[in-house]
């Protein structure tokens, strides 16, 4: 129950133990395919420059940024927690001329605020964490297509800790790029990252990308100043899931099964049932850490469905309630980075963990470790407000 | 039967539907310092610095090489097949200044080949790949760690095609970077790169190494030139494995899994009879197919023990053949890159698959489709011959 990695679906894990086949068996550019479409309707989108990356999401991240960005452009991060800090820390060793917005963690940006600074930076590329699992807040992004579009800047935003939990709509709100991870609401494990690319996108990569030594043929292009990784060369990678097939890494065949299988549970379910899933089990959380008594932490308007941040109290040691659930409960909750660090809990509800009896047995546990550690607690508040809520505003 | 990715040992395939553990859950790095403990073995090393990359095998290359290499530095790269062209790839695109020697494709260098140009080109990094697949050879490396300390470089191998099947000492041969992916003879699926680092090779990427924004603290140093990837900085990714567990990606647990059990599978073997085991069944399809009356590729005195290059007769039409061989056996066989292609079948014999009822099968399949392609071959030749190889110099 921490903020993820969390335990994956068991149909996810059996799709893993399935017999490899061939890299391009048609078997498996079938099922590379059919992953493709999955993700467009994981992401909400059209773009047919949807597949996955061999890695884990900082690995889609590293991709997108780098295939994206040449070496001086300006890129704008907006940063509300650690991951924006990382989108900055990815640009500048890309050698990009990165330009920082922050605010506080535990809130967001006004649109007004991204726009002013887009305006003033003139970014090729804003680039922005979706939901930031360290202040477990999420930047509503509907408006920064637009912005970013009306300055010429393409918008780039990395959604692992939020797809699935919660509403994402990469064309209706004008998403150049969108990287993901298994390992939080899809309910996989790390390891894959899905990807999106509209076509400007593509058209930008296109610019920088080659065809590498050793496999090129006399058409192909040789540039000066490629992309500068080749693992990440997204016009490489692109050439491999389209129908030229052109050999680049081997595509990593037990983790695209256990991604399928992600999208396929999503699919099935309906993306918006899974959001609302997460919105009612997420809410229960909440309900229920405060029914014990616990201050949440940061600007609830926007808080992910998936995580919460609860506030340590004052009179006990956050790691040894941290250990006492692992130990005797096997519930892992998390810590926190940065300024957060040893402030605030992070529990979390997604993938198969958004769920009414891991909530109600995570409340229930927290209750009896928060009472042996002397804290004060309301006696059956958690599992009670949890309950109100599930006859209540959880209501299915 | 392809030249890799083959298919994954059962067990490894069971492994990763093992459910998944916290990031920082004891169970979890007690399984990270286990892995490394079994890659020591892998590699024949006590190297402390031995880990696992998350990503595909080429994800480990461009790790060594982007890590060891600072924009500038000289890398010299000798090139026997498509991947030496993909280490100079790698190695351009992170800025530095490289330099090749190539030797026909079916040849390798002769080790004062390497020293003169060592000698000559004065490299920071010499960086060679073990076995090639696209070819079947192995460049022997006994001596390239002596000559690279002779004259002042690092020695870094990729070994993703022979280890586990062909003698590999990290050690002994002075190596002080090597890297390897799962999908060869260590019978796993692709996508977990195990890595090994000398003393050395960790010294030189602590000179470039810096913490990541956001997770830094006072003591971690910021530095003006970075290396140029976060993702594959080695000096982050050692910070995470090593004691200080410092936040990095979110390790790619069933990857792990895997890893670490085709690992277990090897020491279990002991890494000389699955050497040896190699040679047998690697053997056994060389005198089948050469008793089907077919030629076989390239200098046999360093062919790897795990995939044979097979000469396509002039008669037959190469992608027939391997279509026939799918459709109808389930047989894949592997075409050829470059100069080769179109020229030479691939056929491996490697991980679960060096196995006498793989090879024989394989052979008593090719002699009915080439029959049926109209090709000469020998009634039984194939079959007869490998079966008087176990009887002889492949007698367990």
């Amino acid at each position: 129950m921490g903020p993820g990695p969390v335990n994956a679906d068991p149909r996810v894990l059996r799709a893993m133990s399935a017999g490899l086949v061939g890299q391009y068996d048609p078997a498996m550019t079938g099922y590379m395919n059919e992953t493709m479409a999955l993700y467009r309707g994981v992401f909400r989108t059209d773009n047919e420059a949807t597949l996955l990356v061999d890695g884990t999401s900082r690995a889609g991240i590293e991709a997108a940024i780098v295939s994206l960005v040449a070496p001086g452009d300006r890129v704008l991060v907006p940063i509300f927690g650690r991951f924006g800090h990382l989108l900055a820390e990815i640009a500048t060793r890309a050698g990009a001329d990165v330009h920082t917005i922050e605010t506080e963690w535990g809130t967001v940006f006004a649109p007004e605020q991204i726009e002013e600074a887009v305006a003033r930076v003139q970014p090729k590329l804003l680039a922005v964490v979706h939901g930031d699992t360290s202040t477990t807040l999420a930047q509503p992004l509907d408006a920064l297509g637009a912005i970013a579009a009306r300055h010429g800047a393409l918008f780039y935003t990395d959604v692992t800790a939020s797809l699935g939990g919660n509403r994402f709509e990469a064309d209706e709100w004008g998403v150049d790029a969108a990287t993901a991870g298994l390992q939080k609401c899809l309910g996989g494990p790390s390891g894959s990252a899905p990807i999106t690319l509209s076509d400007a996108a593509v058209a930008r990569i296109a610019e920088r990308s080659s065809v590498e030594a050793g496999i090129r043929v006399e058409d192909d292009l040789v540039l000066a100043d490629p992309i500068r990784s080749n693992y990440f060369d997204l016009g490489q990678i692109l050439e491999y899931w389209g129908p030229r097939r052109l050999n680049h890494h081997t595509e990593a065949t037990s983790m695209l099964y256990a991604a399928r299988e992600c999208a396929r549970l999503l699919v099935e379910e309906g993306m918006d049932a899974a959001v609302e899933r997460h919105r009612i089990h997420g809410g229960a959380m909440v309900a229920g850490v405060a029914g014990l008594g616990l201050s949440i932490f940061g600007d609830q308007r926007y808080r992910m469905h998936n995580v919460v941040g609860v506030e340590i109290p004052g009179e006990v040691d956050g790691e040894r309630v941290r250990s006492a659930l692992l130990h005797d409960f096997a519930i892992e909750i998390g810590t926190s980075f940065g300024p957060l660090h040893g402030r605030i809990w992070r529990i979390g509800t997604m993938g198969v963990n958004a769920r009414r009896d891991a909530v109600l047995a995570t409340l229930a546990a927290l209750e009896q470790v928060l009472r042996a550690e002397g804290a004060p607690v309301v006696a059956g508040g958690g599992v009670g407000a949890a309950l109100d809520w599930y006859d209540g505003e959880g209501a299915e």
